[in-house]
């Protein structure tokens, strides 16, 4: 889709400098961008790549816009107006309607004649499908499971028995919702199966990742609330709760009843123990381990650094001297 | 369903303190619980919540019966009669029989009239699936394989040519079992893949979580004994023997040829190299790192506790140099 | 499928050291070999069974070969025989060709009269897929993606719109190739989508593990190169590029941008962060956090070793006091 540089200015709300009547048609890196193309600077290590830019714009903060020798789309958050161009100028595919006839679709099922049902999906009973939802190819949707509105099940998604999603919920292929929770009651012996009779609720505009999991609540419900962000292969055990607009990268995983805060960063490979409270804002580094609540805002960390692996073997294997160190010293020092 | 707690206690086989004739419906937690809802304590850190709770009966051990102010159904394992009490109260749906048209069921698979063959599953050659069971929506069960009494595939289970399930096998969403382990051998340039011709073998009372996979074995089978109990995002290499009623947490990785003992406790995230022998009753903390078999009964951990961000880079960057220290501290003791 | 032992080191290309006539059928572990079976030794610490193997013969490097009782089938790389033996040996089932009837197949798709498309699969406008191709039951294939010749896509595999795939690739089931990558700008109360318009490319002779997501590019593509191997529960983000036959054991995470060399392995539960650069031939030890570059060859790692818990706990907090004590050690000194 093509759009003259003042169009695009428009639709960002953004200021434009340069040549209005300059048509532009695409997004690129400011390596790759040649003319046609609207480029972005969002992270300062890449100024450098800007005087060399052949993009017909380029998206900038105030701060960098004299440093632009082209056209400048100026605003303070040049990377949500980039994401907001790529979104006019490389539209997604037109969304479909009906049912596809391969879908098995209970008949008790109630679904938007403006919504789609991909091939090969399976819908049970009582299902509600809002207005202009897509549901991709090999779904699976459980009795009772509701949809809001211009969601998109991209594919190969499962949605069990009695989850409520919001509107504008992206669920990319392989996410399961609603499995069991992992409860299982010791009888000494054995393990006693503990049936899983919550649910899940996900709020409007959540959007998690390929291959990620939450589970239903054992009693009450596994809460993921309005703007959460998830990316791939993240586990979200039962009866977590994840603040508004929390965003949470791949390979973590929440342990049972951990409640984490609003506008939280989990980085990649983060895992929590059961029954923490995470307060709002608390940022977390990648791969850290976290077994207390955290009550302040800030940023968390815990991990050891890379080395080779020869000097590694040497300090690993202090590390279980440490205490004893210590207190050596303490008794040293007296 | 509805019960007297007379009934109720009988079921359970757990004694009543209070009026047989109360009836009650449903579960519920301490705080949440009405009229009608029978509750339960098996962690003393909700204690202080009984006091107040409104169920009709709680579950409790002998030590907090007199502390409940209401009808007490007391035993000295609380959360499995809760457990129990869960399935009698909230049973699950009524199973299914027979085989969904949509499904694709080779005519040499011997699928019992008493099970079920779910929307879009497709059921390969020489396949046996024993009474009750039940193949959700959208399962792939390759050739030869074996699946027992009473199991539960929920939905979009894939079983791989000639794994062997035993009875009440429960298989959550995205599950794969017999995968290709990670065999490949170095050509100095480049990997030869090592075909895998073992295979899976399955005991019964097992429940696997979603999108977890266990592989196949190189030669010779992968084995999950009777009553292990694993969460989802668990990966299980080819080879690896698990002992009975051992529990593996979330996103758990086994590596090949991994030996766990029985009655063993897996934490979320906890990472095993290959070739090792847990013992039976080994318990490992969440995120540990296993790179030595374990001969002893026993809890063990890895890993650095969480900090804040500025105290953890000062603390993490003297980790590569605490040999040194400890070199350095012992040259100055003598 | 049975050979002489002649025939079998002509395939191989190995020195045959015994009785050419013999015949053998099928592969087996040293331990568990009898008449008719072939096994080999590429791992020292298994050679004491050597002496009571009763294999028909034995795949072994020269170092060995005296040591063997038996007939010898004598390389410089065991393995590498042993999984070219078993390819022979236990040849794969038949390739089928055709369009199962249950198959959805856009018409603009371009499918290899020689290629198979199994039960329940999706084809989306303009696939193309190659000669001798397999598409297993319940895969996903979106508009626009290739498929070259001889691939294999087990079963329930997901690739989406635009993906590219070279020769003999294999999927196995749960794999989700060009999924949207994690982009989400900062609006300061809460996240903006950003649409991921790159696309995947995989090179020849790849292969990647159940469950293992592959993210689109944001702009510009993700790159597998050729003979890169994957394990499951792998995840690769938007942007990455992992060099030519690279080996990735089960559960990495990779963050994007980052680009991995050549011929190098990352072992079970490895993070990488994001936008880093990693030399050819780095080797990285099971469950390390990567936060730099690398551009030295060579072994890395970190990670704490494991403790019995009580002993864990002391040392741990201790690690919250390092960068203390080392100044006070410092200090002490002078």
């Amino acid at each position: 889709m093509a759009l003259t540089l003042t169009q695009l200015a428009d639709c960002l709300g953004v200021e434009l400098r340069g040549d209005g009547e300059v048509l532009v048609d695409r997004v690129a890196t400011l390596d790759a961008a040649g003319q046609g193309a609207v480029s972005f600077l969002s992270n300062s290590r890449y100024r450098v790549q800007l005087a060399r830019c052949k993009a017909s714009a380029v998206i900038v903060a105030e701060s960098d816009a004299d440093q632009a020798p082209l056209a400048a789309l100026v605003t303070d958050q040049p990377y949500v107006a980039y994401a907001r161009a790529v979104s006019l100028l490389h539209p997604r595919e037109s969304r479909r309607q009906g049912i596809h006839p391969s879908a098995c679709v209970d008949a008790s099922a109630s679904i938007d004649s403006t919504a789609w049902v991909g091939e090969h999906c399976t819908i049970d009973a009582n299902v509600r499908i809002g207005p202009g939802s897509q549901i991709g190819p090999a779904c699976v949707i459980g009795a009772g499971v509701h949809i809001g509105d211009e969601c998109d099940l991209i594919a190969r998604v499962t949605v069990l028995a009695g989850a409520q999603l919001g509107d504008r919920v992206m669920l990319h292929p392989g996410v399961v919702i609603g499995s069991d929770g992992f409860g299982q009651a010791s009888t000494g012996d054995g393990w006693e199966k503990v049936p899983q009779i919550g649910s899940v609720l996900i709020g409007d505009d959540v959007e998690i990742g390929a291959n990620s999991c939450v589970d239903r609540g054992a009693l009450g419900d596994t809460v993921i609330e309005t703007g959460v962000r998830i990316d791939n292969q993240v586990q979200v055990a039962h009866n977590v709760s994840i603040g508004a607009h929390t965003a949470i990268a791949a390979c973590v995983g929440i342990s049972g009843s951990t409640r984490v805060g609003r506008h939280c960063t989990l980085a990649g490979g983060v895992g929590l123990v059961g029954h923490l409270t995470i307060a709002d804002h608390v940022h977390i580094t990648g791969m850290s381990m976290v077994t207390r609540s955290i009550s302040k805002p800030g940023s968390y960390s815990s991990g050891t650094p890379l080395m080779e692996n020869t000097l590694w073997r040497k300090n690993a294997v202090r590390m279980k001297s440490l205490d004893a160190l210590f207190r050596r010293f303490k008794n040293h020092k007296e």
